[in-house]
């Protein structure tokens, strides 16, 4: 099999290329050919060296796609998008990068289905920014997507697209709502989500890190461990359980700040909780106060799709994953 | 006030410019431009002949959106579009023409707001085909978009930028999903839903009529006038009511094809009854048992948008505006 990561060099294309070199089984067919597409060219771990391809390109420019789609990939993991303060700062480039390119790909698959069959599957990286508040208490799979910013247009519009184009027989799609991503590994951002990482990350290896907001704010979380999985048990389920209906919000752990410290409090130690300065922040709080909080996701956990039940677990795995194992 | 009707040659064209004719003041100030656009070129009722300009292009061949919005207008009702079934059949012009031609009119706004402050109103003609079955037994505001037609696709993908569009203070824009309208004037046409109207409109002038589904069927509807009237009202109410959910179903009536029946028997008594020839046609059963039949407008109706309550108004509508008051 073939298969294709467009978005191969951001946080969820490299966890999801080194779980496939150290479980290259793990998709329940074998990998023939690898390719890793990105705007900048992306790594490649040594065990897949040999089978892979790596590709320096953007998707959105004429001809880029269908250049893509020639070599008829099997599997796409379609990850590759600009974040949500992008998409919001630059109407022209969220538009262009998040729906064109995207809308670019799917036509392509379409017309290399018309030279001869083709029917490649296709994982889609959605967001719960598709929603927009105000919210009911917990988002069930029914809630309209009223999204407040472009970059959850945009991805509310893919979504559409890509259940058309699987209800027409272009392509096998389904869209992967992620919660957000925790503890996200790397260093501190500014996004306005990062303290929620960082207020973890940064204590388990002994440094300060800054928390904006109250700890009675409560959110979506997964660990990038369940999203990998996301992806790959999308990538090998049998898709005719899903029905029409494509685009799923994935499971997650709905938590209070304050319960993410507590777990640190319980893996780390008090030590590491004293590492957490509070710095009330107004623009963040506010940011944050417009975000889902919980979410009834039982569609996705019905077909298979699971994530954590606690902070403690989603620290482990930071811990597995990034550390070594020890703190 | 430049007033420009896209697709002012469609059926909902033409009875919002005949209103437009007759009620001059209707839309709460004057109209000393109107411009009418259509693939065809549309009509113009005498009475409007010196302010008006007709206009035969196809919104979405290159330089025609932003030629049409060169002249500024102030309120621009856009109902261009084709219809549900060719844009099943031919995928490549139901995108190019409902969700291309769509965008680049909202571009053309975006671009012509660049060069000197420009704020149009523009009123949307969307549909209940964003739904998709299953559905609930009544469809609330909140419930998803899950089209299962490229058609419905096109109009959903066309609410998202409407929405985002009026949040970034480009226009302001309101999307009318509109019910089912009944009775259609004109001829008996093969759109599956056609038989909702020539069970009532032939009956009524004495000719036969068949009716291919059970009576036990239930739809969603609003007449012509209804429809105009949710146009007319939304282009001119206070916006600042709606907030950022800028995309509404309409009022309308939930009712069977048997109350349809009765209404007529009442109305136009049992010799009208007796011409409707029951051939049931499973194909045609098929698919309106696909449709929505009932709905919760609340959000609209407390908006100040209103339909008919039975369905004796609906003819006593189409008897007063298509049939000169009398049968």
């Amino acid at each position: 099999m073939h298969v294709m990561v467009i978005g191969a060099a951001g946080m969820i294309g490299r966890k999801l290329v080194e779980k496939l070199a150290a479980e290259p089984d793990d998709l329940g067919y074998d990998i023939a050919k690898l390719t890793l597409a990105d705007v900048i060219e992306p790594s490649v771990p040594p065990g897949l060296a040999s089978i892979s391809k790596t590709l320096a390109l953007d998707l959105s420019s004429q001809g880029i796609a269908a250049r893509l789609i020639a070599s008829r990939p099997d599997v796409i993991f379609h990850l590759a998008a600009i974040v949500s303060g992008e998409a919001e700062a630059d109407f022209d480039k969220g538009y262009r990068v998040n729906l064109d390119g995207t809308r670019a790909l799917f036509e392509a698959i379409r017309h290399e289905s018309r030279n001869e069959a083709y029917f490649p599957r296709l994982l889609f990286a959605s967001s719960i920014a598709v929603f927009g508040q105000p919210f009911p208490e917990k988002i069930g799979d029914e809630f309209f997507t009223a999204p407040l910013t472009s970059y959850g247009t945009q991805k509310a519009i893919c979504e559409l697209l890509l259940a058309d184009y699987t209800r027409r027989g272009i392509f096998d799609g389904i869209g992967i709502r992620l919660p957000t991503i925790c503890i996200r590994p790397g260093k501190p951002n500014k996004a306005a989500s990062g303290f929620f990482s960082n207020i973890l990350r940064e204590p388990l290896v002994g440094q300060e890190a800054v928390l904006p907001v109250d700890e009675s704010v409560r959110h979506w979380f997964a660990s990038p461990r369940s999203a990998i999985g996301f992806f790959v048990h999308a990538a090998r389920m049998d898709t005719a359980k899903i029905g029409p209906r494509r685009n799923l919000t994935m499971p997650g752990l709905s938590a209070l700040v304050g319960e993410e410290i507590a777990a640190l409090g319980r893996v780390a130690g008090e030590k590491a909780v004293r590492l957490i300065r509070r710095e009330p922040d107004p623009v963040i709080s506010s940011i944050v106060g417009g975000w889902a909080t919980d979410f009834d996701a039982r569609r996705a956990r019905e077909l298979g799709f699971t994530a954590e039940n606690n902070f403690d677990e989603i620290i482990r795995i930071h811990i597995e994953d990034e550390l070594g194992g020890k703190i």
